[in-house]
């Protein structure tokens, strides 16, 4: 998917459940990565319950290696970084996945987990060049294994885009269209907006002299609101119809329904 | 946890995996998330697959609720962000959660979540401000509902993490209020939103057939103009007023001064 993503691999140190098995396949091909390795499994790749969380992932399940040692796992990796939930004493600072994946694009690397119940040991930390401690709440630090490696497939695949998000995306309105609608013109916001306030009149919900206050509010609203040129013809076709619906001279024959 | 965390919900539509609606729980108060919302759940959240998911989050699960609809899951929530894996038609952009999820901190608000297997209708989407889509592979773009949950809150709890928050400034919408207005809740828009639909069915703008689409464009209107208490107030009276008229017998008295 993105040459960044090619070279790191994903290692699991003696995972016991095929359910995290399968979830992490799936999230890593919904990243980008492929390649992953077992050490010392305690389930197999291909338990029915790994292949049903993998979904269309199963690929990376079939191509998945087992080895017996963490160091046979990173045989070729140039960098290693090892995932904690713990801060415990470190030779290393625990660095956050932002600050310390990054280092991983574009180099054979791994980026290695724990245990479900223990987490990596120091001996195995001691593996990596850096250690990731995802942030997490203090009352209960501990997130499943397949949601750390989400976490941080999900940073990966980010970073291994970011050339092409730049900042500026960042300034793009929050509530904006993207449609490729063409916006109404001011003009004929205004002449909507004429309409409008005939009809407001003549319904006594203006008044001489709250016209121009009343108004004002609602063009910030429509002016907000960044109206195309068919979402104004559609309030306009409702004032069009409320005027005509006056201009009868009986009652509606419906009877209103409002409470 | 965090203040800034307290008001938000994480909204379910339709879950029917007790595994992910465990997970989900475990990862809600990982990332100091505690409101859980359910909408018109396929499983219970006492499943015991969910409990045994959720291992030390089961007082996530037991506060859990379950609503009938969607609107129901909103009451009282001034900002909504649905999540979605397809850029389709939508009229509003595509974010990546990095952008528009600060959006929600300190505010009564809503991260919305589709069911497993079709995620968010559009009718559904309809009722959000925003969507966020997670950045992912073409090749397999569809994540599981835990994980992106997981990564949505991971999100949430970086934003609400950091000392400042210059991403939330930069993610102001461009047409955006400056004032110190304060908004109006999901709830009362809707309710807005009925009176209007039964006057428009009154006046014979809307048919039956016609009433889903054109009220869900209008509802788009209303949502990115971002409408403060007062101005739906003022826009509640215009429909009120209306409705007045045209439940008198005679014609108005004024003449009509439209061309």
């Amino acid at each position: 998917m993105s040459a960044a993503l090619d070279q790191i691999r994903i290692v699991l140190v003696e995972p016991a459940g095929p359910l995290n098995v399968g979830s992490v396949a799936r999230v890593m091909k919904n990243m980008g990565l492929s390649r992953l390795v077992l050490v010392n499994p305690h389930c197999s790749p291909m338990h029915p319950e790994a292949q049903q969380m993998a979904v269309h992932a199963q690929d990376v399940l079939a191509a998945a290696e087992a080895v017996a040692t963490l160091p046979e796992a990173l045989t070729g990796c140039y960098r290693a970084i090892a995932t904690t939930g713990r801060a415990r004493d470190l030779a290393t600072p625990l660095e956050p996945p932002r600050q310390a994946l990054p280092w991983l694009l574009d180099t054979p690397s791994a980026l290695i987990f724990g245990p479900e119940d223990r987490g990596l040991s120091n001996a195995e930390l001691n593996y990596a060049h850096r250690c990731v401690g995802i942030p997490s709440n203090p009352a209960y630090p501990s997130l499943n294994l397949a949601q750390a490696v989400a976490v941080c497939c999900y940073e990966l695949y980010q970073l291994a885009q970011a050339p092409v998000q730049p900042i500026s995306t960042l300034s793009v309105p929050s509530v904006a269209r993207t449609d490729a609608e063409p916006l109404a013109s001011l003009d004929a916001m205004e002449q909507g907006l004429q309409h409008l306030q005939t009809l407001l009149l003549e319904v006594g919900y203006l008044h001489p002299h709250t016209v121009s206050s009343r108004m004002q509010k609602v063009r910030q609203i429509m002016l907000r609101s960044q109206l195309s040129t068919s979402e104004l013809a559609l309030l306009r076709g409702m004032v069009r119809q409320m005027n005509w619906a006056l201009t009868q001279t009986s009652p509606p024959s419906s009877t209103p329904n409002h409470s």
